[in-house]
């Protein structure tokens, strides 16, 4: 892996190296604010540029032959390592286009093809096997579990889904979440898999299936995290609001620029010796949280790809200060 | 004004005392958990009892001759100087009914009957006037401000509404608005008196209207506050999660029972010398978000009339780890 020498992340050599396998897209926007074709996007993308800003990052995926060479040079340029994505040499790459309201939280999905993504199996190169810190995307939770296998030595495996998996393959993503260390869901699909629209309550079920650590997504109101451990079986909650954001642009790819910053974070905190601690996850969610605020301020991937460590940490000062109960 | 010698509020001497007017009224709620006949309600009794766990409260509100003496006692017995509140000779206590839905967050009124509420004008007795910390609950804009000019030598006032007020009052109510230091509201309020979508962006639009302080509830979301001072005009915003709840039975009284945990706190701060600054705003809206989290627990005022203040300042702490950032 390249690593240019004005990377923007911090090269601690200690920072154990973060894989991701998920979809990687060409999108197009209508907002109220304007419209955007064409563009970078996919859950593995947004989550490989924010996590790149931590840690090396290992990007497993699939596109086609019309994917532009300069989105290649845009991933490799912030050190993420693209060896796992793969080009099918008959299919496209995955196209999405969606529009949104006045009210960013509300989007309609104009047109959607799946490409070389539909009914893909990746490759896991070995690199990416070796990687501790690993994250499966919203992709089929069969396919997650297929990776999740392919892992070498996992120190901790984040898995998100989309209500879509909720509802047509519910059985294969219980079975995925079992499996993982740590869940990523928005608040509707965590009501939708617990049957309970107790937000507290719904992270419990959910940990109940498995996971350890539980993080429900509520968009522009923030998180709610649940973790457990052997000491604490009924588990601790942390609750964070969003970092208040004046211009929402573009909320596209949000949730997965908050998973790259939080597994990005714990593995530059734990490194290549150690399991995230709750400290670290208290870190990686205000980490994460940051991360999906620059995200938001732009249309499509334009901020995070631009942002610094600098800017990152300037932010989380910030957030910790917006969040402060003297 | 007798204080129990077991009450339940820290009599620290130099404590400063707060005035609500608002309504007293017999509730009577239908939710999914049970039912509750005839019991104690009203803006300005959640807001009493919130606040009388930290300062001398004086009450201005009026009943009727139905309003049981219970109801009286129980008030009297946290602290609640209830010389304001005047008996009518001939129309009844303010009676609502409302039925919550499986979503606590959802709710119908079924019955309301204003009685004596409706027109009233307020008699503010001497010692209210001379409290410092001034609470108008959401009562018709032109009330607040009358209840305003009657105080001696206000210190903080801090100002509620309801949309009612917005759509049928707006110019009395911004006028209103113009003359007190803080203002609360909930996020629907408050983008509709902005005209904005954005909820930081409506805050500042409410801002502009006059009040330093702007505090956005959104109910299990948390809140956003805005404060602007003379040194720093474009303001600082801090962002709270509600405190985590499992069991929500009651939503009602809800944002009163916060103000009155914010501003008792506040008038605790600040004791009889000086205004709220910075630290005293956060830690009063910690505080509100606290006495929330325990009036959802239960039916009414049940929970919070059995308050003790060592229960408030032990989950103030708790509260303080669930929103940590290291």
């Amino acid at each position: 892996m390249q690593v240019k020498s004005d990377s923007p992340r911090r090269l601690a050599k200690a920072t154990a190296d973060v894989a991701v396998v998920g979809s990687v897209a060409i999108d197009s926007l209508e907002t109220p604010f304007g419209n955007a074709e064409d563009i970078l996007g996919g859950s593995a993308v947004y989550f490989s540029l924010a996590a790149s800003l931590f840690a090396s990052v290992r990007l497993v995926g699939v596109v086609g032959s019309d994917f532009p060479e300069g989105y290649r040079s845009l991933l490799a340029d912030r050190g993420v390592d693209i060896d796992g994505l793969e080009t099918s040499a008959t299919l496209p790459t995955f196209r999405w286009r969606g529009r949104y309201h006045q009210d960013p939280n509300q989007r309609d999905t104009l047109e959607l093809s799946l490409g070389a993504f539909d009914g893909w199996t990746p490759q896991v190169p070995e690199r990416a096997r070796c990687a501790p810190f690993v994250f499966c995307a919203n992709i089929h939770p069969a396919v997650q579990r297929q990776v999740l296998s392919a892992m070498r030595a996992p120190r901790f495996t984040l898995l998100d889904t989309i209500d879509h998996w909720i509802d047509s393959s519910r059985d294969e993503l219980v079975a995925a979440m079992a499996e993982v260390d740590a869940v990523v869901l928005n608040d509707d699909e965590a009501r939708r898999l617990a049957g309970d629209t107790n937000l507290l309550r719904a992270a419990r079920a959910v940990r109940d299936l498995g996971p350890r650590t539980v993080v429900v997504k509520k968009g522009e109101h923030g998180l709610v995290m649940l973790r457990s451990s052997d000491a604490d079986i009924e588990g601790t909650t942390s609750a964070l609001p969003a970092y208040p954001v004046a211009n929402v642009v573009d909320p596209t790819g949000a949730g997965d620029t908050f998973a790259g910053g939080m597994l990005g974070s714990l593995a530059e905190s734990c490194g290549t010796d150690r399991s995230p601690e709750a400290e670290d996850l208290l870190r990686a969610v205000a980490y994460g949280t940051v991360l999906a605020s620059f995200s938001v301020e732009s249309f499509g991937t334009d901020r995070v790809a631009q942002l610094t460590r600098e800017e990152v940490d300037e932010r989380y000062r910030k957030f910790a200060e917006v969040v402060r109960v003297p």
